[in-house]
């Protein structure tokens, strides 16, 4: 596992980002400026007014479902592929293209119904559901209860 | 702080969560199944199609910014309000009568914007973003970068 040109002791990748909304600009922001390669798809081209200024990766204008998208965003060289869109079965899609086509070694989805989750375990895809994260999160704080005084 | 019908060592709480969606309902769920008096409110009397079989609390159907709907919901009794509809507006408004008005002792709201937490802080609501804790959570799984071959 060669080092690439790593800076700090950490290693720089090559990213692909499936989505320029919340989740997916959050990370081309952070992975950017973390000194990694990103390269950041959506439909909307509007959809990148999100990129922040120290954002200095790649755009790419279309539907990450098809082929020519993905081979113009240079999946086939990346490292790690996130699919970050509202729609389960795009990510879902987008994942299994980039793992079974372009042999990207990590791809990971945002998953809304996390009964889908399964389905992606199987296809060695990792999964992250903001919402019952969230969920979770809120229930722990209610759980412990601090600051609540029963009335 | 009186320790009201607890059962198994845990307190329970008379919990109103304003918004019926994919986190409210994950919440309304949980909390009612775990023994706690649950009240849901959502302006379409749709989204309570998304609570379980196993929920036993109240629904009221309306708009949770009127005081005449979180008064129906018995909001004045509440030892804790969770605002989780996908309008920051709406949180943060519902987030400021429950505490100032109902005297809620613990409100906690889902952000979307993470630029709004300043105010929450200084308005004493306990916020939580989705997005940027899975994003942070993604990020963290990158980091450590299990499972990730460079090319």
């Amino acid at each position: 596992m060669p080092l690439g040109k790593a800076t700090k002791g950490l290693q720089e990748f090559f990213i692909i980002i499936v989505g320029c909304g919340r989740l997916g600009s959050y990370l081309a922001n952070r992975l950017s400026r973390d000194g990694h390669s990103v390269v950041v798809i959506d439909v909307n081209e509007s959809a990148f007014d999100a990129l922040s200024a120290e954002y200095s990766g790649f755009r790419v204008e279309g539907d990450a479902t098809e082929l020519a998208v993905l081979k113009q965003a240079k999946t086939d060289k990346a490292d790690l592929a996130i699919a970050t869109t509202r729609d389960d079965n795009v990510n879902l899609m987008v994942s299994q293209i980039a793992r079974k086509l372009f042999r990207v070694p990590k791809v990971m989805a945002r998953v809304f119904d996390p009964k889908r989750e399964e389905v992606y375990r199987a296809l060695n895809i990792e999964t992250i559901c903001p919402t019952s994260l969230a969920g979770d999160i809120l229930l722990k704080s209610i759980m412990e209860s601090s600051g609540i005084q029963k009335k």
